[in-house]
């Protein structure tokens, strides 16, 4: 085995986009192994793509290169970076997706030079592709490209302390089982929607099929479910959602 | 390499849910090789992913560790299984998504203990990854957990006699073709839906396009199709639509 | 590692169909190395499977073998076919989905024998795979089957030259974000679409968000898109929808 090198995009795989990026990073590290962690990121969703990798990229081992590509500026100013965080490296481009491991202490990043020969549509297949594979050749980070100090970052919305002492924060994700996951971390007491309050309890199982509930999910944030369905389409939830919280521990 | 560990999840994989999954099995087996299988089950829909296990849990190599997690009760105390079948691991809830394996002679079952840390809305990445884990790095099933006896069982419905001879069944799964396909395995004679006779024939392209024909499935089971065309739409079928026949040869 | 076998289908995964086909390979062939390109290919689409083959059939290692099933005359007297082209294997059903191999000087096609016991439902699990694993194990192509010399072959439509030096193509393909990629190959000029007349430009950034651009993607072709936006659902655009150029530099 020659390296790993997982991929995150935008592309889903019916159009043979992915199968091209595969084929040249099989093409250029001969052994490489490349997981497949999702082509189902809504077009262009940066933020969607940033919560997923802040889900899963310490998850792999030390040595482990993401290469993640969900990229509306292809072919404009735009930056392409490559990172070292953490013991693991990320390709993609300057536009927030890799903002998870930019935040760490001892983060290096390198803006990596776009080849005259590059697809200006297709810089996954001709530009982050290659120096991905580059790393799992061994390359050192900084034979790839510049230093860059200042590359974009972009953050989870922050929770507000109101003037009465609760916690006002928002839903950032919608799940694929209708969950709203929201910006609170951890939580005691009631979350309230509007005029609503939702029960915070340890587990779905915890209310009966079809109550709402709120609960601690598996990324340490609260979020709100419909037990057997969609709080989403219960309670007309969608990204930006506003929630309140009294009585939290912490926030992040 | 080290194991293999095949995926079937309803976790679609926009979420960074699998991604988690996959590093956590990733760092604790160097070099184990994991199969997507899917991660399009219908999100809680246990029968969907029991016939998808029933359709490939054998045809892989022994040793072949199926990690299944379709698990609407996450977090209450339904069981944790891992399961030794004919050669092969299974581990996931105990809701009735292992059958297939748990109704062969000789089966081993034991229950997986949860973890005080595990969280309570993804015993996927906390429960089931690390247990198929452990068996990829060649422990002993029995060094996992307690024996289970009782296992939840699931099954297809079973075919009916009625009183005039023939058979009574029904639709036990839509596929993406449209292709609804029926508990009668395999079949002579004429299939009826409602007053509608259809025949039965060797294969799709026996009847012209757009026509409507039985025939007996890759998995021995009767299937109604409509040639370039969705047999569910045509005829308005669904998971539990009602079908009849006469002069089967034998039935499950 | 004893070879690479590329999946390309129809069969989304939730029905376990891909399931079982990984099975059979893996079975087969112990150490293969199975790749997923997409099994999200609409049913039955062999011209969308076939520009998609056209896109990364060439991008993997001499001695790859790509499994494509995309096969709505399963079971009728469609010939199955075993190529090798340009160093690398293909093998798939006689029904053009495999063209762009078929279309190179020193393709070798031989004509896979259909086993009696394959299910004529399922070629893929049946007839494509054993084939595939039996190229993944060293088996001389010769040796799969008998030659054929009349390979079915489906082409892009043709780029016509109309009677005021113009060019009048189609669009061959409507992409996940909505990019309308036409049989015109590299541009200068305008694009006209109806009425309207549409601006080459080098890159989606070239324009304000909301703008339509055509632009030569990464293909070679000439495509038009909307900035963060989706050139299909803009200007109505079809498959098969008309386009014209003027003072294009070369046609495909």
């Amino acid at each position: 085995m020659q390296g790993t090198i997982t991929l995150l995009t935008d592309f889903g795989t019916a159009d043979g986009y992915v199968a091209e990026l595969k084929g040249v990073l099989m093409t250029s590290v001969p052994g490489v192994q490349v997981v497949d962690l999702s082509h189902d990121i809504s077009p262009h969703a940066i933020d969607d793509a940033r919560l997923a990798v802040a889900r899963y990229w310490r998850r792999f081992p030390a040595g482990t290169i993401h290469l993640v590509v969900v990229d509306p500026g292809v072919g404009s100013e735009r930056r392409a970076l490559a990172v070292a965080s953490d013991g693991r490296f990320l390709v993609g481009p300057d536009n927030g997706v890799l903002s998870p491991a930019l935040l760490l202490p001892g983060v290096e990043v390198v803006s990596i030079p776009i080849a005259a020969g590059a697809a200006p549509t297709f810089h996954g297949r001709d530009v982050f592709a290659p120096a991905a594979a580059a790393l799992a050749r061994s390359a050192r980070l900084d034979s790839l490209g510049v230093p860059c100090a200042d590359p974009v970052i972009r953050r989870t919305p922050e929770v507000q302390r109101e003037a009465d002492g609760g916690l006002r924060g928002e839903v950032i994700l919608i799940d694929r089982f209708g969950n709203a996951v929201t910006n609170l971390l951890g939580a005691h007491g009631e979350l309230l929607v509007g005029q609503r309050a939702i029960p915070v309890r340890r587990a779905y199982a915890d209310v009966a099929p079809g109550e709402v509930v709120a609960l601690v999910g598996s990324s340490g944030l609260l979020e709100i479910a419909v037990r057997d369905g969609s709080a989403a389409m219960t309670l007309g939830l969608t990204r930006g959602s506003p929630v309140r919280c009294a009585g939290i521990d912490r926030h992040t």
